[in-house]
Order: C-alpha cells, then structure tokens, then sequence
C-alpha cells in the first residue's frame, strides 16, 4: 500500500511526523506537505504563482516534499507530477485542532483530503481535538492508522472523504471509534482592535466555538463524549430541500 | 435595504464596479473587499496575522475599506466591526469566471456568501462566466438585481445561499434566470514544468474544465444553455447515504 500524507500545519510539525510512524506500519509512504503553517486556509489552490517543491531531510534522510502552497496544493502536485506512483489513499494530519462542525469548512487539513477524493483515491483527514503543539499525538496516529486500513475496504463513492476527529484524552478515557455526522456548532466570533505605534488600526480575529444544537450523532458531541469520530463528507453542496421549495418561485428579468 | 458587497478579484475590478452600480439601484450600498486578487483561495480566513482596512477612492469619494485578506474575511471584519448598520443582504461578485459544479469549492466569491449566510444574512454570490476581464457586465448585473430583489422574500434557511452563474453571451441571446443544481464536472489538470535561470523546476497550475456527467438541470448544463443559474448551496457536508451505509462497517482499535 502507498499513502501519500501531507497536512496544513507545516511538514515541519509533531503531528505530521505522528502520522508518517503510523502510516509506515502500513506500507510505503509519501510526504508532499506545505513548507509553513496554513491554517484555516479552505480549499485554496495557488493559482496566480508557481509552485516550489523543496527537499525535506529528518533524522538524515528525505522525510518528503515541502511545498510552497496550500494543503490542496500539496496533493495536486504530488499526485499528478511528483511521485513516481500513485498512492492508495491520501491521509492528511494530525492536525492540531478540531475540525468537527463548520470547523470543516475552513479546514485545509480537510481541504487536503477533498482534493484527494476528486482525484479518485480514497481519502481521510485526521484532527486532534486540541490546540497545544506539545500534545500527545500516539493516540491520534493509533485512531488514523485503524480508519485507514479500513478506508481501502469501505469503497466510498469519488467526492466522499472521512473527516476523523481524535478527543485530547489519556487512553484508559477513550471509548472507542464511532460513525458521526457533521455539527451543527459553530464560533461567536469578532475582531479585537488594536493600534499601531502610528495610532492606526488593525483588527485580530478570536472567538470562542459555541454549541448551536446538540446531536447524539454529531462529530462534536462524540468527541466531547470520549469517541474518535469518523463523519463521512462530500462536496455536494445544492441544498436540494430548498430547490425543491424554490422552483415555485420565479425570478423575473 | 442595506446591501454589503463584497467579491474575490479585489475591490478595483471591474466586477465590483459593475455589482455596485446595480445594488446601488435596491439600497444603501456598502462595500469589504480584498485589496488585491483572491482567486481561488476557497474559504480562507486570515487567523496568524491581523487584518488591517483601508478607504478606498474611487472617482473623488470613498467607494469602501480595502481589506488585506480573503473575501470571508471582508464579510466576517465588515459585518462584526467596520459598518455601522448590520446590512440586510451580502452580495459577493461580479466574479471573472464561472463558479458552476467543483468551482464552487475553490471560489472566494462563494466563501464570501456562505460566510455571510452562516452570520444569519441572505446571501447571494454572482459569477459572470468569462475570464476576459474586458468582459462585458450589465447582463449579470440586471441578473444579480433580479436575484437580489428576491433573495429577502425567500427565506432561505441560515447555511444556505444562492450562487447566481450568468453566461457570457450578447443579451438578446439570453433566455432567462432559472434554479439549478451544482453539476458534476471538474478539472483535468495538472502542472507544467519550467526551470528558472538556475535551473530549478517551478510548477504552474493549469487544466481544462471536462464534461463527466451531463444533468439537464445542473448549473453548468444551464449556462451553456443560455440561462443565469440560480443554485441553492449549503454546507451540510456529510453524506448521510454514505453514512447510514457504513453504519454496518466496524472501526475496531
């Protein structure tokens, strides 16, 4: 088996590095991953400039390829130019924070994954429900290593990945994997103002993730209640509730 | 009505100029948009690094803030901090480029609606399907009126958004506004490689949109047929066929 793994986080980080020790006890491993952190990148694809693929070295040897773009970007290229053969699956992660709820909207750790589905090669995201770059990553490569050897056998359709979600728990506390569905939660979020030496202004994201409703079967709710989450996502995005609804509306010109 | 504007090539494109002048017909008009071309960056928000707003002249007055960021960045900085009045509708376009079928996933110009919609506001994108930025934009702009005028009556459910694609064809061609699903056709793309002076490879982004399956009301399919697509989008991501499949599936650890 070949996995192709890449993340948003920088091939640089711990949970990259988790995830190729997990992934190695599978089969023979490609990294193609950004050269710098790009979170909450969505699903950019670099367009306007070319792209570089720089040689990474860990430990002395070629840990993979750093590229100077998004995670979508990082299996376009290593897909269609850089390795020499296909991969089996692509396995993005570990991603340093949640990617449950809208949370998968703005995830390029998922984004990764997406691009990797429409190319036709089954694929998974995997996000460790916590923030800290100095978490303990074993559990999470554990969960990813056990989805991605059932990833092959479960012959989900092209545009449908597995967005996996691992709680930031000691191992005696977790519960096990379960099949989710994405939240419906989302961020109180707003802008802190700050001002510049010159006195200008300049404004900071934050925000806190809110519970909007609760679902026993949502990706969040498990997480919170001690399971790895699975939530199988696609890119079908008509909402074909409203379409049925608003063909008896017209638009006129 | 209160209209924020907003799109995805950068507050000095002619699609911006065009989209204003329309809405300018509807209400008070303000516009967020990046301060340069954002093509491509999916849903990206900027979290590492704060954003800064610029007043933006144009013909001897403020025509809006110019924002370093991404589109959803605009929506998320305009609506929670810079404008006065919470508007009643945001409108993201006129984009240079169709947003039918897999587009819509990489598209600024949708993130920037689907950021709206998720902050509760009516939310539209609008797409003028011609890269050539001497394109010509009073078609779409009626169009993106049109569609404006209704999007207040219908009531879409919060997540939900229309993503409004308008051919590029003379007016007497055209045959009308009519609701469609997101198609299924994608990219066959891949990257061409150079060498720069030194001889080093740098990759470029190319590709050509391809036909895979063919469904009569679908955005594409309708474009092509002379009609403005009108497509209710949402971020319900999972596939719940998928998920009630692999219900039987165990993940064990």
């Amino acid at each position: 088996m070949r996995i192709l793994v890449t993340n948003d986080d920088g091939i640089d980080s711990p949970g990259i590095h988790a995830l190729v020790g997990a992934m190695r006890r599978l089969g023979d491993v490609d990294v193609v991953a950004p050269d710098r952190q790009q979170s909450a990148v969505g699903h950019a694809l670099t367009v306007a400039s070319p792209l570089r693929a720089t040689p990474f070295y860990r430990d002395g040897s070629m840990f993979g390829w750093a590229i100077n773009g998004t995670p979508a970007d990082c299996v376009k290229l290593g897909v269609s130019t850089l390795l020499e053969h296909r991969p089996d699956i692509v396995v993005s992660g570990i991603n340093h924070g949640s990617n449950t709820s809208v949370n998968a909207i703005y995830s390029g750790t998922v984004s990764a994954a997406t691009e990797g589905t429409l190319m036709g090669i089954p694929s998974m995201a995997v996000s460790l429900c916590d923030f800290d770059h100095s978490a303990d990553m074993s559990l999470a490569a554990d969960v990813a290593e056990a989805v991605a050897r059932r990833l092959l056998q479960l012959q989900l359709p092209q545009g449908t990945l597995l967005n996996v979600n691992v709680p930031a728990i000691p191992r005696h506390e977790f519960r096990g994997i379960r099949l989710a569905r994405q939240g419906h939660n989302s961020w109180d979020d707003g802008y802190e103002v700050r001002r510049d030496p010159q006195g200008r202004p300049y404004y900071w994201l934050t925000g806190k993730f809110v519970t909007i409703s609760r679902l026993d079967d949502a990706d969040d709710a498990l997480v919170g209640e001690g399971f790895a989450a699975v939530t199988p996502l696609h890119y079908e995005l008509t909402n074909f509730d409203e379409y049925q609804r608003l063909l008896s509306f017209g638009f006129e010109l």
